[in-house]
Order: structure tokens, then C-alpha cells, then sequence
């Protein structure tokens, strides 16, 4: 497919932050194939590369921030993921001391590369997975502060969503002009979870473009799929992060189905999956999953060529 | 198929304990047909019949004890879920005052009545869901003090797991003599979380049979379907439940492919998923997916017609 602008792996950050001045100015519609380093910056690619090695002020790096023209601080911005292609010949998975669900079991770091040929990761001789790459770290700057790249949260950031992967749309709630978007830490294969706190780790190119939607705002991540919408939420508890996502998927099906409250809280309960996303991040994340047969949503996204 | 023995809902439980004595003994192999009551026990019929019409004391009924013979307390017990069948012509759905995850939000009590036909629910004029039944309540009785129906636990109990449904096993730790099962809370659909805190409650019943297995023991209950294999956990936060279902698929994977602690932690990471039953019971509780092609588990059931 053509390519309208490509945007290099050579200036990444590491806060969503509205006071770092953007290094690419992007037009909603344009189809822009973006290289993503993984999310070690590519420190770690032996076995006896541990996470000592990793600068801890260059964590996570995202490429942005991008200025996506027109989008102003009332807008959601959506990106589209059209392709996501992975072609290293290797990927890393780490224990990191002090990380993970089991850090108590495990408080040794660990590094163990992983082979990736013909789309698929070998794991050791015998057992080997498909890759089904997936983006980690994908949002807007925040308003206010600004926060770590490592933070998940309502303005997307270290989301470590399966579902963030090709061909999925995921809308952000812009707060600054230009929304100055980010994405980074990019994995080849990871479980729901993300138990020991990385995926797979790889570099990847994304072929994806901007829409950018005016007068109807997102609270908090919102994700497309072929056959599904997803809320996403973060939170310092996995409780919390449920009430959040389960919240914003009741108001959903109140406007799109003109139910009353009480009415969508029950179809929830039938039909809504409420989903871990990652449960290491410093603040947890979930997902909760209704399909679109259900939840009949438009967006009334901007940018195809046509628009 | 040919059924060894019918057990009708005519004694019911709402505590798994073994101070109550077995009210049906079963061999391991039988094929038991069991009618198993709605989770209210049948006394919420119409719109206006709202939750404070249960008596608080017979929420959440379990057929049982069942006594199974041969069960000791260093077994499992597998229950294979042959067929699961839905024959009401409607279920309930509940918003219960000062209970599910948005309580703060819905604090009036709330009756739907769904009819059901054709295997397919009918939530309101032109929206319908097919019924995927599942069994929210199912285990035995726990070592010590005993517990409501009410609870999750390692026993099992309320564990509200959407896998639990036809053609699961699911195994127990066996934990007195008999291992004094029962089962109960049926539903017609349900989602995962469950958060207004039922499903589609309905009555059922179900074609199963017992398997006995010695010398193996799982900490908690363990599921396998025909492609996966989950590890299942409730503790009092969803964070607890989630590292007691991770370090159990651990452990499992250390002893089906003898890897280190650390391969199979890692591998959690990549190809482990973790997934929310339910977050609204007093405990909640998470499974640990992982597919059978990476965890080659063989457990050692007895109680096939020919063994």
C-alpha cells in the first residue's frame, strides 16, 4: 500500500508529557509507517545482557512525540493499525528484580532470548509459539503533569493490551493540540498478563494512520476489533481498574442502544467479559470486551482519503 | 447415552462442610444425571419478584453432599461435565442492593425476566444472546471450619468461572472421605466478571460423571477443556488470586516439561493467560489459561467404565 511519510526510530521520549515540543507533524488520514524500537531500546541481545544494563532513566522509549494536526484538547484521537510487521530475528523475555507478579519467588534477573523465524518464536527446541504482535506502550500526552512512559492510564501509555495489535482501531481522549502521540514497547508474542513483566520483546514497523473524531470524547482508552468494542481502564488496583472499564461500558451501551441504566448494567453482566490486560505495570490495567452485535457503536472517525 | 443414576434437586445444601452427612453415594464412572435449582432456589419468577423475597439464609443452593466412593483425603476429584442442558423458558437477572461491582452506582433492587427459546435468550424485543450455560457453583467440602455456598475458595465453591461449562473436567482437592461434593448456581449465559453480580440464573441439568484420581494432588481447582488447561484461584483481591493462579500454572509447567522455575515463569509471561471470573462474590477469582500444546498435562483419572 502506498506510504505517505515515514517516520524513523531517531527521537524517542519517555514521558506523554504536553511540555516536550513534538518532532513530527502528521495529517489525520495520511498513512504513515512508523519503526518502533523494543522497549529495552535495544540494550539487551544476549542471555548475559540483564536488565542492570538498561539505563533506568531510558526505560520504555516511545517514538513521538507526533503533533497530529487539528486535533485539539476536546477531540479523540483514533489510530488505526493497519500492519504490524516483525522482522528481527530475535526477541527477549526478562525477569527483572523487583518486577513482576512473583517478584517475591523471583529475585534474580534473568534474560532469555528467543529465536523468531518464518513468524514463529522458539522458545526452547521443542516448544515454539506463532508470534501475534502486539504494542505496549501507545497514547496521548495527559493533561497536566505529564507522567512516565512506564504508567498506564487514562491517556493510554504502558497499556500492555493483547487486543492493541493489526487491524485493531484504538481511540484516545486528546488533551493538548496536536494530542503529541507515542508508541513503543512492542512485543512479538505476550500472554494476558504479562505475569513476569515483559512480553516477548522486539522492534516492529506499524503501518497505521490518525482519525481524528470532533464532538464525541472518549473518557479513557476505547479499542475496536474486528467483532468487538473494548474499554480499557488503569488503576492502582485491578478492583478499581474493573469498576472503571465496567463503568465506561455501561455508559456506552446507554447511548448506543437508548438502554436505561439499570438495563445496560444487566446486559454487562450477561454479555460483557471483563479482561486482564497487565497486572505489573505500576498501575494495573483491564479491558472489558462486548461484542458489536451488542454494542452497535459509531465513532464518527475523520481521516480516510476521502475526508 | 445410558445414565447409571438420577438425582433430582430434592435435597439441597448451602454450606460445604463435612459435618453434613452424604445425602447420595455415588461410584466413580457413573454417569449421574443431576436436576440442578436456580441460585434462588426458584423464587424469582416475575419483574416484581426482587431479591429481599430470598430467604438470606437458602441463597445459592447446592445439590449435595454427594458422597463419592473410594474419595480420600489425598485425592483429587475430576468432574467431567458431559452435557449441560437448559430447559426453562427463562432465567432471571438481578441488580442486588449493596451488592456487584458498581453497588455504589445501583443501589435499587432490579428483576429482569429473559425468556428463553430455541437456546437463545431474549434480553429485551431486538437484542437476544445464546445461551452457553455454565455452572457457578461447584465443589467439595474443605478441610476445617467448612464454608457458605456463598464463598470461592480452594474447595471451589461460588468460583462464577465461564469455562466450567459442557465438556470441562474440573478437579478438586479432596479433603475429607467421600470427598462430599455439590454443585448449584447454574446460569444460562453469564459474562466474565459477572458484575452486577448473577448471570442468567436458571435451573438445569446435567449429565456428568466422577473421576478419581490418586496420587496426584492440585492445590486448587485446575480446568481442562479441549484445547486449554486453567489453573483457578480466589483470594480476597483479584491481585492475590492472580499470583496464586500464575504460580500454579508455574508449577505445572515445571512438572509436565521439566523446565527450570524460571523458563516457566517466563513462559507464563509470553503464553499464559490470565483471565477474571468473577469479581463480586466475597472472594473473587481469576484463571491462568494456557494451551494444552504448551502444558501436556496427563492426569491420572480413574473412573471410565473401564477402569
Amino acid at each position: 500500500m502506498a506510504i505517505d511519510r515515514r517516520i524513523p526510530a531517531n527521537h524517542l521520549c519517555y514521558r506523554f508529557d504536553t511540555a516536550l515540543p513534538p518532532v513530527w507533524r502528521v495529517r489525520p488520514g495520511e498513512w504513515i509507517e512508523v519503526e518502533v524500537p523494543d522497549g529495552m531500546a535495544g540494550v539487551i541481545q544476549r542471555p548475559e545482557d540483564l536488565y542492570r544494563a538498561v539505563d533506568p532513566d531510558h526505560v520504555n522509549p516511545v517514538v513521538g512525540p507526533i503533533f497530529v494536526e487539528g486535533a485539539e484538547a476536546t477531540d479523540t484521537l483514533g489510530v488505526e493499525l493497519r500492519e504490524i510487521r516483525v522482522d528481527a530475528p530475535q526477541g527477549y523475555v526478562l525477569i527483572i528484580p523487583g518486577f513482576g507478579l512473583l517478584r517475591d519467588r523471583y529475585p534474580a534477573a534473568h534474560t532469555r532470548i528467543c529465536p523468531i523465524r518464518d513468524g514463529v518464536v522458539q522458545f526452547h527446541q521443542d516448544l515454539s509459539l506463532p508470534i501475534d504482535p502486539c504494542i505496549g506502550t501507545i497514547g496521548v500526552a495527559p493533561a497536566g503533569e505529564g507522567l512516565s512512559t512506564i504508567m498506564p492510564g487514562d491517556h493510554g501509555g504502558n497499556l500492555d493490551t493483547t487486543d492493541i495489535r493489526q487491524g485493531a482501531t484504538v481511540y484516545f481522549p486528546v488533551a493538548a493540540p496536536g494530542a503529541l502521540f507515542g508508541l513503543g514497547d512492542p512485543k512479538a508474542v505476550m500472554g494476558d498478563g504479562e505475569v513476569a513483566g515483559t512480553g516477548l520483546g522486539v522492534p516492529i514497523t506499524v503501518v497505521m494512520r490518525f482519525l481524528l473524531v470532533k464532538g464525541w470524547r472518549t473518557p479513557r482508552p476505547l479499542l475496536q476489533t474486528r467483532r468487538s468494542w473494548m474499554t480499557i481502564a488503569s488503576a492502582p488496583t485491578l478492583e478499581e481498574a474493573c469498576k472503571l472499564a465496567t463503568a465506561d461500558m455501561v455508559a456506552l451501551l446507554i447511548r448506543a442502544r437508548r438502554m436505561t441504566p439499570e438495563e445496560a448494567y444487566m446486559l454487562t453482566s450477561l454479555a460483557g467479559h471483563l479482561r486482564i490486560s497487565q497486572v505489573v505495570d505500576p498501575w494495573m490495567t483491564v479491558r472489558m470486551e462486548m461484542s458489536k452485535e451488542l454494542l452497535p457503536l459509531a465513532v464518527p472517525g475523520r481521516g480516510g482519503s476521502g475526508t
